[in-house]
């Protein structure tokens, strides 16, 4: 079993790379410290025997090889970018319970059937660019690698440039290691598992999304001399828009919606403001309600704010995650004793891409509060360990099939 | 008379200063810009024989001496700074027409009996350094000079820095020169001359304002995992508190309300919001409406976003306008045969400030479609031709008072 003291460590020591006040991390994709711990982790598993290679949208894959030769990997795995309010364990603990398996295995002599793989996936946070879930995206062959090296985060810089930045183009292309299975190892981000009491969900799936981006448009105008009746205040019809997302979701339990960004142009309070840019963030488990919200609320956004220009940036299904690899981990749990809960994820990762090219589980561990893109998101040094071991027996099992 | 293509190449010209796109200017308060359009205003007044000094706060006072000792200035200003989306207008044409009037007399060897001081004063507009009319109010004794020093932009730039910067901290004490009188030209930035197919208009006053920051609290969350009963999503009762200021002004006509800046944090899609400030700009002409508009939405604001947090950054009563400075105006565009309308400011003005220390007046041209703080802001060459004339003839009549 893995050391549970080891890969607390390890999570509050690779912190420092993108930390700010007491527990947040600002660790966004291809940023500096992104390039940061992407070095600590290349030279973490270098150290305990992986090959380490690198694809042309920087996914890292760090490998160990197997005993029987034309297997294809085992791959674990997550993701090492953060929100710019994020938290110490979105994603991260996924990528460090990996590092923490090469040490077990390699110190105990243990030999695997298969190569194992441990991934490092890019940009899955999209919040310097989208969409979320780029890396693996780019690797399933779901997004054209010249798409996403286009993208721009709001500073005009493109992923590709950001990349090179910090180093991290490779050589390998999309989708080149072989996998035999996927498993992936995340903090739940939501209230359920601390709510049910079990110690481990069962990712059964991953509920669709819809980004929107939302572009009002008014007369910019001096704020104290231009009438009222006159004005075309572009923030009033966005005021409207923002309710009627919340209003949408709230009609379509349990559909969540969410306008987690804004911007007001000119943005000075003397200014009627002449332009709002709002991105829309829409998520439902089944696909029929996630396409009845979209159009409730682009009817919504026509009425209230005739003339916006509304673009859909992002469509992805639910997804349902490998049946036998399910039941390997709930035998898992049920030998490590850890009370196991079936459940679907809110959140999108990176695992939902990998389901639609191979054999794809997840298991969550419970997030206090059900907090996360937070600087308070924190599970114990205990409920992390619970996960980690439950992937290393997980992945052990998987091995042998 | 003044010469109507000279001002108008001024005005094309020094526009250089702070440019953008075709038209629009971005000259923020002691930004670089600032600094290199009031080297330019020093040399030219200087050029036609001016002293040229300056305050603590950075107002520039370029004054022609007059033909009788001891009388003090008759002073005629207002602004080059301008808003971040604004136009090549507001503020700038007070100033360029008095840079005129001083070429008019000098070449035509006139001299006036009192001094005749050219003012341009600092940070008007009030959008990177709050409150607007700050240079005027030091002027006048309503601002304390330390107090002006200490405000900060939103880099957390203060304005003793900036105006070092630039190198316009001055010796002068706040309100060291003595003034017989105070005119302002200014173009309207409301829709009310054009409507009414008037020449100029002849200002009675400025209407009151109140200024208010509001910070709402919530709680960031995964914006996929984290159920919709359950948040405290900061951008919803900020939308309430968006459109609650729009209802507040339309029961209080003629008042004016608008939230012209909003910053939501932490900005990111897939969070949900955990804050968002919003700056308010409330105006009407009487005291008793702005009080029962501060009042009403206070109320609101206090239903719809409880725990906000509301402060009220600046209060200004309405201003009334010197009568017999408003007479000599009036006379001198019966002279002119320029049509005059008498009408009350919607916009604040450094006249504002003045009116409560020296006797003081404005000339108002109309602005196409009402447009200002808009880049598309525009007067014509004749609007301005005639507001400058205006000026010079009000003037010359003040100096015979
Ligand atoms: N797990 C996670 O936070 N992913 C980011 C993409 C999303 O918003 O679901
Ligand atoms: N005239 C003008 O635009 N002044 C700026 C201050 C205000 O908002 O009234």
């Amino acid at each position: 079993s893995i050391d549970a003291d080891r890969l607390w460590s390890d999570i509050l020591g690779t912190a420092r790379f993108g930390a700010f006040g007491e527990t947040g991390m600002n660790r966004l994709a291809l940023s500096l410290s992104d390039g940061q711990v992407r070095g600590w982790f290349e030279a973490e598993c270098r150290a305990f025997g992986c090959t380490v290679e690198i694809d042309r949208i920087g996914n890292i894959f760090a490998t160990l090889p197997g005993s029987e030769p034309n297997l294809a990997s085992i791959a674990v795995g997550s993701h090492l970018d953060t929100q710019p309010g994020g938290g110490r364990f979105d994603g991260i603990l996924g990528v460090l319970a990996g590092v923490e398996i090469l040490r077990v295995l390699k110190t105990s002599g243990k030999q695997l059937r298969h190569p194992l793989t441990i991934v490092n996936w890019t940009n899955e946070e999209g919040s310097r660019f989208s969409p979320a879930m780029m890396g693996s995206g780019v690797f399933c062959g779901v997004h054209d690698i010249e798409v996403a090296y286009a993208r721009m985060d709001k500073d005009g810089v493109t992923v590709d440039e950001a990349l090179e930045a910090i180093g991290y183009r490779g050589e390998h292309a999309p989708g080149y290691l072989p996998m035999a299975a996927y498993l992936e190892l995340h903090i739940e981000q939501g209230p359920v598992l601390e709510a049910d009491g079990s110690a481990v969900g069962i990712v059964t799936g991953v509920q669709g999304l819809r980004w929107l981006d939302i572009r009002i448009g008014g007369t910019e105008a001096h704020a104290g001399a231009f009438p009222m009746p006159l004005r075309k205040d572009a923030l009033v019809p966005a005021a409207k828009v923002i309710l009627a997302c919340e209003s949408v979701a709230l009609r379509h339990t349990p559909g969540v919606a969410t306008v987690g960004y804004a911007h007001v142009a000119p943005n000075s309070r003397n200014v009627v403001p002449g332009e709002v840019r709002l991105e829309v963030d829409m998520r439902h488990p089944e696909e029929s309600g996630l396409a009845a919200m979209e159009r409730d609320l682009t009817e919504e956004i026509e009425r209230l704010a005739p003339g916006a220009e509304v673009s859909v940036v992002w469509r992805k299904a639910p997804v349902v995650f490998d049946a036998a690899l399910r039941g390997v981990i709930r035998r898992a749990a049920a030998e490590l004793s850890l009370s196991a809960l079936d459940m679907v994820s809110g959140a999108g990762h990176d695992a939902a891409h990998l389901a639609g090219k191979v054999p794809t589980a997840m298991i969550f561990v419970p997030s206090r509060e059900g907090l996360s893109h937070n600087e308070r998101e924190y599970s114990t040094p205990q409920q992390c360990a619970d996960g980690a071991n439950l992937l290393l027996r997980s992945m052990l099992h998987a091995d042998e099939l």
